[in-house]
């Protein structure tokens, strides 16, 4: 008998033996287990003795005990939650069944793919793209400012974007800058995928969901907090950085605390959100729904270093924005200013940040700081490069005077105070 | 009477009067005092009266007290340091009386800079440039090698290199690389020039020529470890990084922790160095003092983020080598990959970083990453993007399989171990 999602089995290899319930994996070469106590466990088919105990309905709830195979109904004492998958080690999940891409998947996929996901929220899926995250680009993510705008205004209470990890900052930075939203908008990811043991796929979606449930309207990321399946933190989507390639914690509020936290207990099944005193954020309903999806694309990221070839610089004839990732409080090599300059005459903005990440940029200290403002380059303050990049793009295509805007602060990715040597 | 350098004043200004030792100043506009505590005041020259209570000697030593002019003499007694200016904020100090750049500075000059260097050590001074450090440049990082080789073969026990901040990383990568040296080589600089309150000018030129004097034979980054006056930290040269624009604790080891400290308490003229246990690093001696100072200096480093136009690898053509700063565990958009592929089929050595900055590489996971490595790109572990671009230079012109090295550890810039999801 040919084990199947849902069945409960029993796996045996080498000298371990667990029951549990077979759940869905992408992966043909390894089997998911849940547990009795809610944890999934990874084995390696090959090495691994199944037998069906139980044969399972076609869908599996959230405690891994059979469910009816019959649509999800409808709950009016639970929010409504708009799941919006882009692609990424985490949606790959929810399309296990649903196979090819499609452009709706309804709550059954949903709680097909994470169980766990149950009876916290009514669902509403869809698909804007089905890419691996470096290919992400700002065609999309006019695409998905769209897509969240049109849940909102059919009524969900919050929004979960799925995205894979590699560039989900810029994608947080753009939606913070097109969306003026009365709900959270919540992207979350995997690290690890569903079916290895480790994998933060579960916790990072049920938190996800429960943030988007909760009183900040903003655009957050949600991923793990510590190596520890304790909590996720929950960071402003201007200000969050992937800093580690592969830890599930890899991502960080750079310059600051997170705003909140997702306490995740699953055997308590207690998760709670919570966000830091003292620090300001957007109340559910404080804003009115609006929309500015428009971007300049033909905005460019320069990383300087010692040794560059002023050669890398000839294709930026003619673009609209250049983001300068300088070193220090914001220099180049002086010989590169000319260059900058001619860019800034023929009509280019040019913005400064820096490769150290966090601090302020400040050309008025040293000459060549000076030189660069001469020359009409624009401090981007505490802005972080790739969100400088966004901001850029957005600001060329929607406000007045964008060379302003690069020193203030639009959705929390500029601290506006005059503290350089902070 | 005008007050000079050394003469002991009163200050009044805004209702607070100091008395103290006057100390040389890089700016006409401030004052900087030395107090009976040892500590330094930055006092606004216009808005002060000063008295002068007694006139100094051209000369002030480690106390504040005066001190006779003549020249220092050589301590038998007292290793011998050599102390090599490059420029920057650390370096404006000792250049204050010697005016415009010279080819060797003395032991007087030095304490007349900062006084608080006697006793220490015997000096040996030279200046090998006198640059911003956004200028530095790979010609000047081979004649600093250089400089650093015949400084250590005529007997210095020593080195201390004084560098700007801003691009001191990528120099002490490069000296990491082109050194075998038998005696420590300690990097330093200054994020507050020393007429400010709270310059790390003194603090760290102290810490460094106490690192210089200790049993690690390994090219090392001695700055602030904490915001207070207490320690700094001894940074690997090829793991260290200027994580804030202005912090005087700016700079981190990433991706590990920082190979010793050197605690500070100048009240009681208390100075020790330390290194953490269990990590391993080279001792005075174990190594041969030897130079390989070539450097193939056509080596880009090229960041990717989303949107960027592929026009930005054109110039790239003929190059010997280039270092991607990729995404997550090392990616970049798919339609990338083919030029990438066309740069390594003519010659050029393409190695993969991650943007993240901590974590290695690891393009075996995802499709994207495979394509690379079919593509002829090889990975580089977990070395710092900015390192592995000094990494290819100096590979290129000194080791015969560039590719090969760029995957295995010459100088601490990387974890040798397959454990690509820890």
């Amino acid at each position: 008998m040919t084990p199947s999602p849902g069945d409960r089995v029993r796996v045996d290899r080498a000298g371990v033996t667990d029951e549990g319930v077979l759940m869905p994996s992408s992966d043909e070469d390894h089997l998911v287990l849940k547990l009795e106590g809610g944890y999934n466990v990874g084995v390696d088919r090959d090495a691994a003795a199944v037998e069906v105990l139980e044969r399972g309905a076609r869908t599996v709830d959230g405690d891994g005990d059979e469910a009816d195979a019959s649509a999800v109904e409808f709950d009016d004492d639970l929010p409504t939650v708009a799941l919006i998958s882009t692609g990424g080690t985490i949606a790959s999940t929810v399309d296990y069944r649903t196979g090819a891409v499609t452009a709706r998947f309804d709550a059954e996929d949903v709680l097909r793919a994470v169980p766990d996901l149950a009876g916290r929220a009514n669902y509403r899926g869809r698909v804007v793209a089905n890419i691996l995250s470096e290919n992400m680009n700002p065609e999309i993510w006019t695409d998905l400012a769209e897509a969240v705008h049109e849940e909102i205004e059919a009524g969900a209470d919050g929004v979960v974007v799925m995205h894979g990890t590699d560039t989900m900052q810029y994608s947080a930075s753009a939606l913070s800058f097109m969306l003026d939203t009365p709900v959270p908008v919540v992207f979350t990811g995997s690290q690890r995928s569903a079916d290895r043991p480790s994998s933060d796929n579960v916790m990072n979606a049920v938190c996800a969901v429960e943030a988007a449930k909760s009183d900040c309207a903003e655009v957050l990321v949600c991923m793990h907090a510590t190596p520890s399946d304790d909590h996720c933190a929950l960071h402003r989507g201007t200000r969050v950085r992937k800093n580690h390639t592969s830890r599930r914690d890899a991502f960080e509020t750079v310059g600051a605390e997170p705003l909140g936290r997702v306490e995740y207990d699953p055997h308590e099944d207690r998760v709670d959100v919570s966000y830091r005193d003292g620090r300001a954020y957007a109340r559910r309903g404080d804003t009115d729904l609006a929309l500015a999806s428009d971007l300049a694309e033909d905005v460019e990221l320069v990383k300087f270093t010692p040794g560059m070839d002023p050669a890398a610089l000839e294709y930026l004839d003619g673009k609209s924005g250049v983001v300068i990732e300088g070193t220090g409080l914001g220099h180049v090599h002086t010989d590169l200013i000319p260059r900058f300059e001619e860019l800034v005459d023929d009509g280019t903005t040019v913005a400064m940040t820096s490769q150290c990440l966090e601090g302020r940029v400040c050309d008025r200290v040293y000459d060549t700081g000076r030189d660069l403002l001469d020359a009409g380059v624009v401090e981007s303050g505490d802005t972080l490069p790739g969100t400088a990049k966004v901001k850029l793009m957005w600001a060329l295509a929607n406000v007045a005077d964008p060379e302003d805007a690069m020193g203030r602060d639009l959705a929390g990715e500029l601290t506006e105070e005059s503290k350089p040597w902070v």
